[in-house]
């Protein structure tokens, strides 16, 4: 079955779901464009999910895709974290900020079974999961009421474990792509491949639909993945300029400027590996750091500096999350974007 | 200009120089093939440079390209060699080897004004460089004379100063691929990017012809690079196998093993970073280590601990060069394996 059989759209194209830059504005016109859009839902709660759910469905009859990160919830560890807020006390004096104050908010939330007694009622046409599947009872209630379940390998070992654990369709997520690396079977970064590498050896190995992610910009991009083998592809970072996207301040002037050309892998601002373009906290204390909270925990420390920094118009401490390839980024409509990459199709 | 006119071969394609695992045999294979064979010189002596080359000539009429290493030659650093082998001693205990006896040859070689005298003498179709491009004189004399010059970027930076600095095309090297990253310009390993990023960029922002290198294994590769940009692919990984290459016996059980799946940026070969399959050495004191001497001296004290090993049989302190894609690697002639990539052109 083709990939837009599956998913029930016009084109091939995937918009990346990504928490905290985007909600059901983006969703909706990418969708309505022919395009699959994504709701993040790991920053929601579960309240905000409903509301951005009937956004969604208000605006859009076409097929849409809901999105969560399923994670083990670490224990706390109180030393651990001391030991983090140490080490970015000299930022907080120099913010004049309580690294002791714990932000309000849940952090990221895994997928639950109360967020799929919500999601029954809406019943997306594709959810997607990063960092694996959730339990298998969880699963089979989203497979039973029809959605397609898609996640994300960044091995062909994790593309062989999805195949074997009732995904529909895979996306491999090559090292280029923005954002947090869907890695779940390995916590070593050395086994990070590229798309080019990466996309034909899953295509090879799975029987599943593949779709591309991780440096895709524009329509030469897209033809490129599929001639690699892809069925789709999903593409975010091109999208983080649109208007319907709620990429802040800081995040897009640092997505216009030559800065967006270095981007790295780092920890520190949720725990778990993740690729942003390179700010002053990356640079002096990693971009990776062995001392950093299990994730989420880590973003709760970096929230404070984070609120402070940007009142300044600062985005030192921000996670600035970017793929590797920003030329595709544009100042125009989602709609509009998701056209143009799928012009040479 | 096409890039098949610049080379002068029928295919787009040129066997990436592999310094250590082939020499003209492979090289006369593939440009009679149509594609640009390649001699690596980095290891030889003159006069086994002279030889190669006069093998080569007294086998084809076709183009081929002479490639070079151009680093600067580091001072000796007693000091920090001693470290090195003392860290490496409990390895020379295990088997029973000197790490005081300092092996014969030169390692590793820069282009030099002698290895210019030679070369002017076989004028090659093309000259290709790593780490740069040697100094404006030597550069000269070798323009000079009719020859063709390539060499690697990493990053777009590195694309734009070859252009400013005289080579007549830029090989984009991807995250993905084997061997030594060309990057001259910086040493931090968070710049690389992979090649579906790196290529379009690279692309977009210069006007020389962009020859793509990294995961390139098969024919639909080659399209793929083609559709995103390149005037030419340069492949390596995919040729290790043939029979034409010198590749090592625990060399090619590696490539055919599962093994090559996990490869990894190392720098305890050489000192200087480079891709290969993940072995013991790597996974035991590395993958890069700040303790490995500068390039090239850091391959002096590996060397005996990697001649027994490969005695018994062992690839644990091998250099086992490879990209992230091993799935073009085939036991077939270099011609047939050409002719395969340029199938879909």
């Amino acid at each position: 079955m083709s990939l837009q059989k599956l998913l029930g759209t016009a084109h091939p194209i995937i918009q990346a779901p990504m928490a905290g830059v985007q909600g059901s504005a983006l969703a909706v016109a990418v969708s309505n464009a022919g395009g699959l859009g994504s709701l993040p839902c790991a920053m929601l709660t579960l309240d905000a999910m409903r509301e951005e759910l009937a956004a969604i469905k208000a605006q859009t009859g076409k097929p849409f895709n809901v999105n969560f990160f399923c994670h083990a919830s670490p224990e706390p560890d109180a030393g651990r974290d001391a030991a983090w807020r140490a080490a970015l006390s000299p930022y907080y004096r120099e913010y004049g900020a309580d690294g002791d104050v714990v932000p309000a908010g849940r952090g990221r939330a895994p997928f639950s079974s109360e967020a799929a007694d919500l999601l029954e009622e809406f019943r997306p046409a594709v959810v997607s999961f990063h960092f694996g599947l959730p339990s298998e009872g969880l699963l089979r209630r989203v497979s039973a009421w029809g959605s397609k379940v898609l996640s994300s390998a960044t091995t062909v070992a994790e593309a062989r474990w999805l195949e074997a654990h009732g995904a529909d369709a895979i996306i491999a997520q090559g090292f280029e792509a923005g954002g947090h690396r869907g890695m779940f079977l390995t916590e070593d970064l050395t086994t990070q491949v590229g798309t080019f590498a990466l996309l034909p050896q899953i295509v090879r190995e799975v029987k599943l639909p593949v779709i591309a992610a991780g440096g895709i910009a524009d329509a030469r991009g897209v033809a490129a993945a599929m001639a690699l083998g892809a069925a789709a592809v999903q593409i975010g970072t091109a999208y983080l300029l649109c208007p319907e996207a709620t990429t802040s301040v800081v995040h897009r002037a640092a997505l216009k400027s030559e800065a967006a050309r270095h981007t790295a892998i780092t920890n520190l601002f949720s725990g778990r590996p993740a690729r942003g373009i390179v700010n002053r906290v990356m640079t002096e204390l990693g971009p990776i750091s062995a001392a950093a909270p299990a994730f989420p925990l880590a973003a709760f420390a970096m929230a404070p500096l984070r609120a402070r920094a940007e009142s300044r118009g600062s985005p030192d401490f921000s996670p600035l999350w970017c793929g590797q390839n920003v030329s595709g980024c544009k100042e125009i409509p989602a709609a509009d974007l998701t056209r143009e990459l799928a012009a040479d199709l």
